[in-house]
């Protein structure tokens, strides 16, 4: 709860009388309907295509239909949508999250492909929806518009949904495809947020070779400290804990730790003006590498699951808002003279959404293909279509940018802007609801489960009598081959592999210098000498 | 983050151009203060009578001094204290978790005295402290101060900090005196609360018997009626994540569910005028007893210290914020036209809450005592004395109070408000660093190792191998008389011992009807048939 934000509050809350009574019944609907998107999200996982994220899309509009009955017409929400709430409060923990599960050894193998995908994708695929935007919405009587706000539409439309991506596809039974799409939908995020940022602050007239190249400097720049940041938050809070050992004393005052470390790197760059998004991203990377086996076992358990339910209340309550802001009776009345403009702008829209990332995942992956020696190595075109569909849900990002551009303080002044909001509405409904449910389906159809096997790690082998040990191996198999109690077999099949000469370099690295510093303290037992037999139960 | 809240401040952030880059710095500055506390306060640990409580309550000032010093004297603070932040989002995760934490046969065993005490007592403390305000503070010149803001004095100064209480006394060591304290604490914390919000609705010119009968059956209903709310929330928790065993899916849903549950149980009752405080507590003690034993292995351990990391929080933060605002300036200026006077109205206020305190201690053991029987089970004069002097903490509760009833949104209009704000002040700075230093020094000095052993249960084996084991052992002893694999020797040795005829129906009725329903489902392994040598394991 930012503090500042609790200063206004209160100044608030003692000017109208009725508002702390107001906010606790907010409050009391938005967790009632929270637990209604678990409890159903939970009955319908039979149905493996319907989450939680489609649940809350669904939940949304319900709600939004009673509030519209119970004060008869006037509103359809007690929510306003915040990019503050958004950016400062609920982004945070979804990408860090992310970050601190995703497979390491699989992201950085294809770290230049995912890159390429990522930052040049992202240009690509705005460079297509803006000069499409501008070739046909000019053309149509959408209120004022300006090149800015088609620029803006490109970036904004840009965004992909990385959140929606992680709840379609499976870590585990699509290895490359996961790493490839959520990698790439991450760098997607931040390279639209920061493109969406340089724009804001652009002077459109002056366009010329130089202004262009101090564009592109910024732009790395932004990338670069940003990555910095996120990999030195990292290291510290590995450090601190490591020195320190504070679990001696408190396995609460661990997670705390850790916690508050990420969120202040997240912090300081939005204070920076750098990419929270990436600073966090890699701050949950580099945490997960060599914090989480510094802290106790307990910590590591807590951790892992109190990150995933942050994260998950966070993407419910998103998808949960955008459903209910569907119906904001007030919007669609001012954008819709004609139903029909409507719905031409948003099939237009999610056609230059499918252009876009068309231009940008097929050539692409011709090129990375081209870098690439050993058949297996290579994106098949049944993967490329994979990439380009699971590419196309528009999510969180997408709307608070829109909100951002086009509204002042939940209310759309204009009537372009009320027409790009209640589009962009659209566009995440169809995209999440429709691409989203079937890129399962599709997954199924293209790759059946043999060219599963493209990827050239072990599967891991799930025990059903240790649910807690088996929730854990996901990160624990990541340091089995880097802690040092390496059996000989699986160092041999290492060995044997062709690994990337850079793996190979940073591996050494990593245990001569970075582990020692870092790393490894695994949980000492209090008394010296004792035998290591539980740090090697929890240490696979 | 309460909805209608983000609404206001949405409006807010774009009214003033620079709010959002003002919350952003106090962010980043509390977050990184709170870092500050959780390091030093380890560093500190070795000194076990500085905790985190008192790191935070030295760094909250050091960092007002260098805030006036940057501002150049302008504001010594960068948040102001708000009532809503507190009782929305600070107090449920603190109490939710002392409930949950609680040792509930302990708690039980001493229902009644707990419930004197707390109940009983609280009004004895408001009634001294009241006459005793009206009675000094009258014939001295300390602004328009009328007989409805004596008794709210009462009220407030009548709120223990039982936050502190948990943080100076040990479960292990006092056990006894630990339930007394911290139970009576809880009590009289909701007490306080409902006493004061009955006080602040309340006409003192029209003061008859049926306006006492009536207040004395309001209180009776709150009371039983807050109980109920939370013991029926815990159930249902219970019950939903019992039937649907959302844990075969996901841990965080689990973790997410309960979270929520517990939290809407405390907004449920804001709502409804009851006692937040009780429910969540009575919440807390039926979700560790039936919820905590249904959900998976890594969400028993998630739970387990993400309730405590969430309650660690917030009372760092509050601690934090008393600090701070210890150097409010105009605060000061305005209260103290002669220092002189400042210190005898603290005193005075510190005399009240002593005498108060003892009135309700002393003449209650003695009540307390006749009822016992066996020589064991009465409170001795050297217990006595301790369970006064940490009742005499005073803390969070009572700066909200106090801030609820004599400022406007952070700000002093009158010169008795402002005397009294700093006032509180200066009784919870003294009593927290004084009292709560003195509290363990006085226990060793009255209560020597010897007679710890008052309480019949036996103490828990700590083996320092498994530390996972160990901090869940707290919670998991409860369970091992109640669940159905107890060993023979442990169950006659519960036999042999003088149960209450209570405790004894109360254990029948939860093994016959509750338990069957709502608990025991530990965690079932999903291959059938397979030993359960790790379910015996957690368990115990």
């Amino acid at each position: 709860m930012g503090p500042r934000v609790v200063a206004h509050l209160v100044r608030l809350v003692v000017v109208n009388g009725t508002s702390r009574h107001a906010a606790v019944v907010s409050i009391n609907l938005c967790v009632a309907l929270l637990c209604a998107c678990i409890v159903l999200g939970h009955l319908l996982e039979e149905n493996r295509w319907v989450n939680e994220s489609i649940t809350a899309l669904i939940i949304g509009p319900c709600t939004g239909v009673v509030i519209l009955l119970t004060t008869k017409g006037k509103s359809s929400h007690f929510l306003s949508f915040s990019e503050d709430l958004f950016f400062i409060y609920l982004l945070p923990p979804i990408i860090f999250n992310a970050g601190f599960r995703v497979k390491k050894k699989r992201y950085f193998r294809n770290f230049m492909t995912i890159t390429l995908f990522g930052a040049i994708g992202t240009m690509i695929s705005f460079f297509t929806i803006s000069i499409g935007a501008i070739a046909i919405f000019s053309r149509m009587n959408i209120g004022t518009l300006d090149v800015g706000d088609f620029l803006a539409i490109g970036a904004i439309f840009s965004a992909t949904d990385s959140v929606c991506t992680l709840q379609v596809l499976n870590q585990d039974e699509t290895p490359l495809l996961y790493s490839l799409v959520f990698g790439e939908g991450v760098v997607n995020d931040a390279t639209s947020v920061v493109l969406f940022n340089a724009l804001q602050n652009f002077d459109l007239n002056k366009i010329d070779v130089a202004v262009v190249l101090k564009f592109l400097g910024n732009f790395c720049y932004l990338f670069l400290s940003s990555t910095f940041l996120g990999v030195f938050s990292g290291l510290l809070s590995a450090y601190i804990i490591k020195k320190l050992y504070i679990g001696r004393h408190s396995t609460d005052r661990e997670v705390a730790l850790m916690m508050l470390m990420a969120y202040l790197s997240y912090m300081l760059a939005e204070l920076s003006d750098l990419s929270g998004i990436l600073t966090v991203f890699f701050c949950g990377i580099v945490m997960s590498h060599y914090t989480w086996h510094n802290v106790t076992e307990s910590s590591r358990v807590t951790n892992k699951h109190a990150f995933a339910t942050l994260s998950f209340f966070a993407e419910t309550f998103v998808f949960f808002y955008v459903g209910m802001d569907a119906l904001d009776i007030e919007k669609w009345k001012f954008a819709s003279d004609s139903p029909e403009k409507s719905i031409g702008i948003s099939s237009i829209l999610l056609g230059l959404v499918l252009v876009g990332k068309a231009a940008c995942v097929f050539p692409l992956s011709f090129l990375s293909n081209l870098t690439k020696k050993a058949d297996f190595e290579k994106i098949i075109w049944r993967q490329q279509i994979v990439i380009w569909w699971a590419g196309l849900m528009r999510g969180g990002v997408l709307i608070s940018l829109a909100y951002n551009k086009f509204t002042r303080s939940g209310h759309t002044p204009l009537q372009g802007n009320a027409i790009m909001i209640t589009n962009t509405i659209t566009v995440v409904l169809f995209s999440t609801m429709v691409f989203g449910r079937m890129t399962k389906p599709l997954i199924q159809f293209l790759l059946p489960a043999s060219s599963h096997t493209v990827t050239s790690e072990p599967s891991s082998p799930k025990s059903p009598h240790s649910p807690l040990l088996a929730s854990m191996q996901g990160s624990a198999l990541e340091t089995a081959s880097h802690s040092h109690i390496v059996r000989p077999s699986s160092l041999r099949m290492l060995l044997s592999k062709p690994t990337h000469t850079v793996h190979y370099y940073w591996r050494k690295f990593d245990d001569a210098l970075m582990q020692p510093m870092f790393g490894r303290r695994g949980f000492v037992p209090f008394s010296p000498g004792s035998p290591t037999k539980q740090s090697i139960y929890w240490g696979r």
